[in-house]
């Protein structure tokens, strides 16, 4: 079942985000979680059958730091589930598509996932993820 | 029920970047019209819930040719589907985010719709759309 998976949202913080889509929307909030590694705050919110990923960073040299600094907060990137992370690599490179790396990485929750370079997707980051 | 009734991106060519949508991901495209008034193309692209809209400009003075001029391609805004939009503009302006009109407007295939200032909404264009 092809779905997007997540839509990521770089916010400075996302206690002042959830005014948004919790007050307002009264969505759901599904998990928030710290990833020390990559230096971020990472809370999911349940919208239909996918979900909004807010991203905070813990400090100025997180994974998501540059991208602030440069385009402040708003959309980052949008996740789609697909059965093979493996096959859309090579698929993708058939395409003239570019994934930032040539094997699946290993993602959050079990999922094996992979980016595609913005440059050659109308400047949208595009992550593929595979639910293990 | 509460969805995203869409995201918008800005592309340059709806065509170029079907090679994405279609081509790698194999999405459904549900419908491509003129919208002459407000000088785009658009074309929607079923995924999940929720849909892709593709906007793209007829000319240099279109709705989004500044968007374009100033950020390139890339992820324009998040469409969330609510019963009443009339009520939301006055819970919105409770919570202190910022509609971007005081009365709902027409929007596509039957809907009322207004946008929240992004500087109230972390960065992101926010859309509210009623569907009649």
């Amino acid at each position: 079942m092809k779905k997007i998976d997540h839509i990521g949202i770089v916010v400075k913080s996302i206690e002042n985000a959830l005014n948004l889509y919790k007050n307002l929307l009264e969505l759901e909030i599904t998990g928030e979680e710290i990833l020390e590694d990559r230096g971020l705050k990472v809370a999911f919110i349940k919208v239909g059958d996918t979900r909004i990923e807010l991203l905070e960073p813990l400090h100025e040299n997180s994974e998501i730091s540059g991208f602030l600094a440069k385009k402040g907060e708003g959309m980052h990137h949008i996740a789609y589930t697909v059965k093979n992370v493996s096959e859309m690599i090579t698929k993708a490179k058939e395409f003239g598509l570019k994934p930032l790396s040539d094997e699946p990485k290993d993602g959050a929750h079990n999922t094996k996932v992979v980016f595609l370079h913005p440059k050659t997707t109308n400047g949208v980051l595009v992550e593929l993820v595979e639910h293990k």
